[in-house]
């Protein structure tokens, strides 16, 4: 599959199931949300705006999109979750099936962060993240063409240990609602 | 990784938590158990009988074990979920990434069973097992040497919906208690 391809499947709007375990207490916690993953210009101002904090030029991004979220925890039910970010993968040249993933907000912490991803030639889109302290490992990948998992480490920055694991599954909202 | 290594990482006793989706319903599972995987020899009585159940030589299983495993979850606290099975891995002899594993008791039927397995480039045990009325789709890997994730899917049996979707963090014990 091709990051294109991976993208474009991703794009609309899904509703997700995520069960975190807190591995040093075996603590389940549930998440119900829903997600929407919109497509960007390349030439949108966060686009090229995020590029450049980079370094990066614009013309090298492919397929920039918008993630926004909205949900609940049973951990916290007065916190609600929600949050956007803008995500810009540009392609490794040399290796168009790997590359790096910028964004305004990373996954475990709330700063800007560039992932290494890869996509494996069974369709799953690899992203490793490294934060000042702690490191995260996502992989995606399609069920079906309307049902999307996920499974999300978050490692100590030295890479050795698993303080979370979670996994979600998001199926597609068909209705226009 | 060679099914040898990977089978000789999985011995040992775990800890799991696992999260069960029942995606027609929204509905979370936790479930809480202990899982103990003992290698076994060649000649064992029951993998013997389990390769002849099958018409399989049983000179070409390699690596058979026993898992066994006793839980419980909060879906119906009353249940004690435990049980035994003995699976038989059958190498394809063109191909050692890949192959058959028999077993004794399935994971979504308790009835013999009999799956395909892929090792895949990056570690990850993948196996197939078709029933009468549903398919199971499961995916292993480890995260470090003394955590293992798996993520199990019951298919329809067609293949072409899930109706449940389930994550395993699995933690070696390491106490010999």
């Amino acid at each position: 599959m091709q990051l294109s391809e991976f993208i474009d499947r991703s794009i609309g709007k899904w509703r997700s199931q995520r069960s975190a375990h807190h591995l040093a207490f075996s603590h389940f916690e549930e998440v119900r949300s829903r997600i929407d993953i919109v497509a960007l210009n390349a030439d949108d101002a966060e686009v090229v705006e995020l590029c450049r904090s980079y370094n990066i030029d614009p013309a090298t991004a492919a397929h920039p999109f918008r993630m926004s979220w909205e949900g609940e925890s049973d951990w916290d039910e007065k916190e609600v979750l929600e949050g956007s970010c803008v995500l810009v993968p540009v392609p490794n040249p040399q290796n168009p099936s790997e590359g790096k993933l910028l964004r305004d907000r990373g996954y475990a912490e709330t700063v800007p962060a560039v992932g290494r991803y890869q996509l494996t030639e069974d369709g799953t889109f690899i992203l490793i993240t490294e934060y000042d302290r702690a490191a995260a490992e996502e992989r995606i990948w399609f069920g079906t063409p309307n049902l999307r998992f996920r499974v999300s480490l978050i490692k100590t920055s030295d890479g050795t240990g698993v303080t979370t694991a979670s996994f979600s599954s998001e199926i597609r909202c068909l209705s226009t609602n």
